[in-house]
């Protein structure tokens, strides 16, 4: 299932799509010279956007959750690169710690941990999940659908190493974004077997540096397709100590939608696009669709009332919002029975997995789908995102799939270089 | 489709199934340590026969040519596999010389070759085609039934390079066995660059070392499981200054015949097999069904009329056959609708990517379905090898097909070992 693209902007996505095909063979070798410079996460996903007219990531997420909504029929590229990488990273492990977020009573949630569960076993890995719920005082059974149910373990901790009763990993896979910050229990570890690194958690990380990495990685990208890297690239600004309750920072959020609007509609013009510019304005830190607003002119950013600023203040785990990032918002002109879909890409190390719609019928093109409490229907890509038909035409099913890949890949390499630039020092 | 298995014999193969199962952890991790110490060969295709009560590979193919047999579903994990083989072996490589056999008038041959110039080419590599044909003295296209037609250049040397016109490969990747001895062109080449090496020819290459490689492996796997290597590992004999035509060597393969089908009553007794025991005396060289044929007494291989002793006598090019190596025969019991259904299991580096079942209606049992002229119908897996189920019975499908992908994988560990063995010295 491929969903219609809003035919208007058409021509200029295609020109993207068969850059992209016609310069296949420079663009994974660039990809491969970036792998031998920079380590890629263990694993992310993109969410990206397709306007019709240039295709983005806008969000990058380190602890991937909804592996559940891959297609079942390429979990294979899931377990031969988890293989890949075992092989490479850490030959002799055979003992892997998934330490997941606390939401177990989550379905969806838990069956995503099935699947990495399943796919690292299949991989040839005794797996065991350490919880970090302090409710968790032993081995706990959650029933998961359509899976045999999970056991859910108290962490140990022991020096430099965490592990369950009797069981030590070689390999820690954190499937927790730290929202709440480093758990005292994960802090000093012997970090050379922790994936993704801690600081890949939101206490440390940031949006506005991710996509600093990513003009970098944009710029390359497009000078190797000689193309306009804004095709691939939303502009963002960041505003740093913004306060919503006190009102704090209006200035700046003003300031920076108000030039962002213009320099949207400048390229707009550029290209004849018809559409209503608009920016996405969020916290700097943290995910699930929290703390996010639109804004088409500079007057949804001033004068919020209460309601407004209260959504704006908080974020996941009640993080208080200091530092937004303002995003070029991309359109999503991607339909699926009349609702809008949004692609979501999946990757294990350098390698894409596949990856799903995320689809909802209630919502706008304009209005950001990730939002909390929102209902999502995930619908699973049928191709995998690694197979262009180079016979077929720019825009044929394999190959939008295929730049969906490549794009997602790009910001997979922002991510590796983020993290190199966030490290703390040793 | 899983092909019916006779049911006589299902209680010992339900047991190394479980076995596998069960002990899929350990063995993944000494497949780690095997691929630490040894280079899988580039890519191999391993022929098995499941008698129902062990399973074990007869042949292993090291220019496999059945890619257009395998599961088009499955194609991602070629694509992935040969990705991360380049990212490894030769990450600033881009241009892949791809040398066929000279069956060019073979359509089935040539679908292989446009199914792997696709992998390679989803892979991100330029990838140019270089004939060995002498007829071939411009670049010729050459039409391949449901592909885009191929195009044959002549192979051009210059100093220790090969390559085609205006075209330096990277990587060289030999389809072509050569069984006709080692072209005068690919002699004294830069080999770091040739995969296979050459000395994986025919010229080089003896089935005789290839088991003897596989027994050391069979017997490490075997201690790993707990079990007899006799489950996975046919009985095999060498005999050297053979002369079919001169009726030389009759004693030393009478001697073997006897000997083996001794040896192999002797384990059907112990395991309680009512089957037939016979054993397969082929060309210790070469290919293709060749030069083969089926022994259940010593009868069998003493006095052979004229018609048989030609028959044994020359295998593919022309090659006389002076060593032949006398093997277990293992009973085929998957039947497909009826018809007897062989496995091959295919892999790219050290990675299971699928396989296909060669299926022949018209033989026995005990016969060797590869054999000249005859003509297989492909039934491609309908499963991965990599993606067992440890929740359903041992011999579901998904563990079945498992199974399989491990036995083939230890014969890619002696292939591995037999291509060290057998190096020119440096």
């Amino acid at each position: 299932m491929i969903p219609h693209l809003t035919a208007t902007h058409a021509g200029l996505l295609q020109e993207l799509e068969s850059r992209v095909l016609v310069k296949s063979t420079e663009i994974e070798h660039w990809f491969r010279g970036q792998w031998q410079k920079h380590t890629p996460p263990f694993y992310a996903s993109v969410d990206l956007r397709n306007s019709g007219f240039k295709v983005a990531p806008v969000d990058t997420n380190l602890f991937p959750g909804g592996f559940n909504n891959l297609n079942p029929a390429f979990q294979g590229l899931c377990v031969q690169a988890v293989s890949s990488t075992i092989d490479r990273t850490c030959p002799n492990a055979s003992n892997l710690l998934l330490i997941p977020e606390n939401h177990t009573r989550n379905p969806f949630y838990m069956q995503n941990i099935a699947r990495l569960v399943t796919i690292f076993r299949q991989a040839g890995l005794n797996v065991r999940i350490g919880s970090l719920l302090p409710t968790i005082t032993e081995p706990t059974k959650v029933e998961v659908p359509g899976h045999p149910p999970l056991v859910l373990e108290p962490l140990v901790r022991s020096g430099q190493r965490i592990g369950v009763k009797d069981f030590e990993p070689c390999l820690v896979v954190v499937n927790n974004d730290m929202s709440a910050g480093i758990p005292e229990i994960l802090r000093g570890l012997d970090d050379s077997i922790v994936v993704p690194p801690l600081h890949a958690g939101w206490t440390v990380r940031r949006k506005s540096n991710h996509f600093t990495a990513y003009d970098q990685v944009a710029a390359e990208f497009a000078k190797l397709l000689a193309i306009d890297p804004w095709l691939v690239n939303p502009y963002h600004a960041h505003c740093g100590q913004v306060s919503f309750h006190e009102r704090a920072g209006e200035e700046c959020l003003a300031a920076n939608v108000g030039e962002m609007l213009d320099q949207i509609r400048a390229k707009y013009l550029e290209y004849g696009i018809k559409d209503d510019p608009f920016v996405v304005v969020k916290a700097d830190v943290g995910t699930y669709g929290m703390g996010i607003m639109m804004a088409k002119s500079v007057d949804d950013v001033v004068g919020l009332n209460r309601k407004q600023r209260n959504k704006m203040a908080v974020v996941k785990e009640g993080l208080e919002v200091h530092d937004v990032i303002i995003q070029e918002g991309v359109h999503t002109h991607e339909r699926i029975d009349g609702a809008v879909g949004e692609p979501v890409v999946y990757m294990i190390d350098r390698h894409v997995v596949g990856g799903f719609y995320r689809v909802h019928t209630g919502r706008g093109i304009d209005e950001n789908l990730n939002a909390p409490g929102m209902h999502f229907v995930p619908i699973a890509f049928n191709d995998c995102c690694i197979q262009p038909d180079f016979s077929a035409k720019p825009d044929a099913e394999a190959n939008r799939f295929y730049a969906y890949g490549i794009i997602a890949r790009l910001a997979l390499v922002a991510a590796a270089l983020e993290l190199e630039q966030t490290a703390p020092a040793t």
